[in-house]
């Protein structure tokens, strides 16, 4: 607080579990937060459960119950943030520092029914507000909210993310620091590409297209919370100082810097191809069928529509390799006369904002797969992606060609 | 709920963290409380946490924290019973019955600021009639509530009885059924005398003195609340399904049966004497002192005040062994110019809500005690109690003759 008594620039920082994984580390992040302070910001930040607590929670509940009930299970999640919590406030408290925890409902996060996976409705950071005025450091639980009941509810897989990006749009922070184990965002997966670059800056939309396509540095949903509220975010290493890889508005980064064509490569070896034989060739097949898809939780990636001469439609598409047995069920009771699954399918993605403006980048995509013999199953694009399906064994051919043959190494 | 949607007979079981230590026994406790849906009443449950998991969180603590927060330390260790609230509601949703866990918080229970010895205000029950309307088995965490700020609060050592006696208050339960390792309140120390006895029945003074005066089976706040509400208690084991010890209003008792002189005879060797010289013998000597006891939260049990030849006044109590080093720094700051400090006593107690009726009581414990060539130090007496502080190495010998000499075997 300045002598008028107003806020300082608020960051907040966000640390994933392994970053808080035991006493040590914790003690780490708390010099890290620390340092943060000592340049004039008011900090708040959020955590994961330390480690692998979130794991051995599920064990402990399937010890007792063979489905355990979703409002329950974010009953007993919820701890594991609420003990990381303690955890760091204790350490930071213990290097002289003022310094409160919070939990989802303390700091206010609103959310929806959802158990299990929930999503922030609205944040009233009243709270968080005061105690920042009394120049603590707020540590606030990651991952969790309340319903209108009162519940305790989880934001579903990475919502530390969700979490301590909907908490800086709520307080109108300055940017929001995701600390995580690599340097930031790779133009590819440096275990493909030895030349992988590290981006300095993406637009949302890229960010969106690369978590979407393969990506896991960040969450889907964090990134769209970002965009939805222009929240500046800065994806970095916990465990050493260097800049990371900034997500900001299009226009921001332009003002800055000339973009690439093409900014990142993606891969997903994580899908399965399904082929569905035998629908009739009539309006509202493909309704039918992924309506009742969505109505399960099954996301459906690709999609190809054949119609054979008897006027009998072929549909192929994909899907992630965990909702295979679900989706049978599904197509067993649509009476399908045969399906064919082949798992041997991967996913390579190129991204770029500056595809929009150039045209010709598919055909260039294509050429250089064509080029290594690599076959081409399955097409799709947004205005900033073109993604193919190809062969599993091939994937990481193809990221190394696209890598070097859109010319995004250094 | 019967067909008049009114509430059926509410009953509040508790059980402390050995009865829930794993998984096997969150299920035996499932099952115990699905016996007493079955006799057609509605159950709420507090449970503490798993076996040791609050030593357990202790530890984690003391790794980043040399001395911790209070605030800090309830947000930690509340995870504990949040943990065990959730396994035993799972536990119960998998053997079919309708269930639902509440937090301090959502169960409205709300205490002073307290940290880590909060002090129940009141309790706010919607939430427990709604669930309970709903069919629901209610699980409510114990030993946590919060406070005006919304902070999670801790209501310290066996806080658990007291959230249970609490919530039966607030609900007007029945009676509220507090699950132990032993069959109910012994007559004394089974350890100590064979022969003790089970006891049927006590009043609440009865249990408050036994409490305080070395019994450990029930916490002693946990007694003022439900003496203060008239809240019926029955003491048993979880591991049987013997009737325990009830404990009610004296005139539910008399009514209900002959009372014996003596209920009980207790010990406690976790006290240490002081005697303190040189203080000046004038009025307000001793309420200087003790004053200064009070406000470091040192209880004095036994006083003795004796005047020396030269005017000079000398001062002896006891207080527990871990308020010794505490006591020590404030003696020395009120300037007594000596002190001797005596580890080596104990006290016993002898409690009957029937000595109030029959004098000589008093003169027959110092008889049965003389008899023994046992010493007594000190005395101190309540209506329904008298104790005698001894040498420590007497007190077995000390309580197995009284309990015999009072008859109380049977």
């Amino acid at each position: 607080m300045d002598k008028m008594g107003k806020l300082k620039d608020i960051v907040v920082m966000k640390f994933g579990g392994s970053s808080v994984a035991d006493a040590d580390k914790i003690r780490k992040v708390a010099d890290r937060v620390i340092e943060f302070t000592g340049e004039g910001k008011q900090v708040v930040v959020t955590v994961s459960a330390m480690g692998d607590t979130t794991d051995r929670l599920i064990e402990l509940a399937g010890s007792v119950s063979s489905d355990p009930s979703r409002r329950e299970m974010d009953m007993l999640l919820s701890t594991g943030e609420q003990v990381s919590i303690a955890m760091l406030s204790l350490a930071l408290q213990e290097k002289g520092r003022g310094c409160v925890s919070l939990t989802g409902i303390q700091a206010g996060i609103f959310t929806d029914d959802a158990y299990s996976d929930a999503k922030i409705l609205n944040i009233r950071p009243e709270r968080i507000f005061k105690e920042l005025k009394k120049g603590n450091i707020v540590v606030i639980a990651g991952f969790q909210g309340v319903n209108s009941e009162g519940d305790i509810t989880t934001l579903g897989r990475g919502g530390s993310d969700t979490t301590a990006v909907a908490i800086a749009a709520a307080l109108k922070a300055e940017y929001c620091e995701i600390y995580t184990d690599v340097d930031g965002v790779y133009s590819t997966d440096p275990n493909i590409v030895q030349k992988a670059v590290k981006l300095n800056a993406l637009s949302y939309n890229e960010m969106l297209e690369l978590a979407s396509s393969g990506a896991r540095v960040l969450h889907l949903r964090a990134v769209e919370f970002a965009k939805k509220h222009n929240v500046v975010l800065h994806v970095r290493s916990s465990f050493n100082k260097n800049e990371g890889t900034w997500v900001m508005d299009e226009k921001a980064i332009e003002e800055k810097m000339e973009r690439p064509l093409i900014t990142g490569v993606t891969s997903d070896t994580n899908q399965v191809k399904i082929s569905v034989f035998g629908l009739a060739d009539r309006p509202g097949v493909a309704a039918d069928l992924f309506g009742k898809f969505a109505e399960n939780n099954i996301n459906i990636d690709l999609i190809v529509q054949n119609v054979s001469e008897k006027g009998i439609a072929a549909i192929s598409f994909t899907i992630k390799n965990e909702d295979l047995s679900l989706a049978r069920k599904v197509l067993e009771v649509l009476g399908s006369e045969s399906i064919a699954v082949d798992p041997d399918i991967a996913k390579v993605s190129i991204v770029g904002a500056g595809m929009q403006t150039h045209p010709g980048v598919a055909s260039r995509m294509f050429r250089i797969l064509a080029d290594r013999d690599i076959n081409i199953e399955m097409i799709s694009t947004s205005p900033i992606r073109i993604s193919c399906v190809i062969r599993k064994p091939r994937v990481r051919d193809a990221v190394k060609a696209l890598h070097s043959g859109f010319d995004i190494e250094e």
